[in-house]
């Protein structure tokens, strides 16, 4: 990387995304001192004990005081709680601290930086690895999570190029492939391929399990289904946060998807075999062309 | 297994299911010879270089003469082609010629066999086995497809008892676990479970490639979006003929899907994030007991 290796990183939330960040960085050689920052004890411990990080503070403590000395600063709790988070570390940021986030939704996380950063504007770096699993936690976090894995850095105007270029290098250090997108282009492409998919894994297992043989259905749920509704074991509190955060474009997204289903019924109750085949044919073939350009992207 | 091995078995549709049954039979030492009945000449070369069968006979041809020494004939076409392949061995089946069926819809399959099979109608026991992957043809088969995955009987009044006990037994052998269903109940809960799925699956899919954005989102779209469309790599033409045959189930599902999509759009119109955690939260609960409880039978 070009930058200075980072003396001291801190990471608020450390889950899944924050906890492999911080692992990746420690397996570059590229981090000397990782303070992380959360609500759970137990997590916290967890994380102490895998060499996530090497000190720990409660998020009930004083803890900005970790702030001013830190050459970096992640937010990697859901989203719903980053303005509290801006305002509460406004104050303490150093000249050189840069502060950036891995939310899911970025025009929310930008508008609450505009609103409580102050003068710490132009060294925060708004951000979203699209990596993950669907467990969370810190006992979740592994180093490689972001080997070869798209990363979205949604710069805004004020955004100061050091801080960008620094950010940039730093999920190059944990294999992510940084690319910048608007946040408003952003939130409308996630809305359409996570968010969206998200919201119908969880409706598909809430609307079997409100069924009155929702057990019995589950008795005959084969691998298929086991796969569909991966995304349903997500984190309800995270999910919730995008979904409310994103949501006049997740809205659009199902409304376009309720028209896409009322076709496959009007196909279906015409009895029409050949429609459905076509849509069957264009969505697989659309599906393995795009399978394709992974595996290949995968190799390079 | 406590019936005779078998001395021949016709596979009439040598692919994922077929090609696999005739496998683990054959990994089993439960059959002697295996001809493989099918449409695609490259396909049968495949199942013949393979191992799956020992014989292959293009279905253009006169195939039905291989049908009255068999002891098991297995119908692993698409539902679509199974009133036709009914019909065709109908007048060549053997007095202790044992028929089965692998469709994913039952209660078509079974008229289809009353309308056709004639005196064959006590030997014949219709099967759905709960499983498969999204690739198809006979070079995906693989002997260990069935080992712990459910497979439904669904006997009728006049299957006899010898024969649903064979059946019942060559998918022991494959290592499958039998239970028994009414048709109508198996399409009600396959319905849901599997039909359902895959239609959500393909809608994604053919909603995002309608954008005009389309090819744009999905360089954006990672491991969630591959799990949650992998169902709509499944064969076109198989689910094609499984959601118009059970188009009435379908509809059902698709019905109370919509509705459970308002439902969570309502309250993302309405901002209410505890409600939609509750949602969530009441999903991954769900989920995760039913992975709990798959998990076990596993080692079980």
């Amino acid at each position: 990387m070009s930058g200075p290796a980072l003396r001291k990183l801190v990471i608020v939330g450390v889950g899944l995304i924050g906890g492999s960040f911080a692992l990746a960085l420690k397996r570059a050689g590229a981090v000397r001192s990782v303070v992380g920052i959360g609500r759970e004890r137990a997590n916290l411990e967890a994380a102490l004990s895998a060499g996530i990080v090497d000190r720990a503070r409660a998020s009930g403590e004083a803890w900005t005081n970790e702030i001013s000395d830190a050459d970096l600063v992640m937010l990697a709790t859901p989203v719903g709680e980053m303005p509290s988070l801006f305002a509460a570390i406004a104050p303490a940021l150093g000249r050189d601290t840069v502060v950036t986030d891995v939310g899911s939704t970025k025009q929310d996380v930008v508008a609450a930086a505009r609103t409580h950063l102050g003068a710490g504007l132009p060294n925060f770096v708004p951000g979203h690895p699209i990596a993950g699993t669907e467990r969370s936690g810190a006992s979740a976090a592994f180093a490689e999570l972001f080997r070869g894995r798209t990363v979205v850095l949604t710069p805004i105007a004020e955004t100061a190029a050091v801080a960008l270029e620094r950010v940039s290098d730093y999920w190059a250090c944990c294999g992510g492939i940084v690319r910048h997108l608007k946040a408003t282009r952003h939130d409308a492409i996630l809305g359409a391929v996570s968010h969206l998919p998200h919201v119908l894994a969880y409706a598909l297992v809430a609307g079997i399990a409100a069924r009155p043989d929702g057990a019995e259905c589950l008795e005959y749920a084969g691998t298929g289904f086991r796969d569909a509704t991966r995304l349903a074991s997500s984190h309800p509190r995270m999910w919730r946060d995008v979904c409310i955060s994103n949501r006049a474009e997740l809205l659009r997204e199902l409304a376009t998807y309720r028209h896409e289903l009322a076709r496959i019924e009007e196909l279906l109750a015409q009895g029409d075999g050949e429609g459905l085949q076509r849509l069957f044919e264009r969505a697989r073939g659309v599906r393995e062309e795009w399978l394709q350009g992974r595996s290949e992207a995968d190799e390079a």
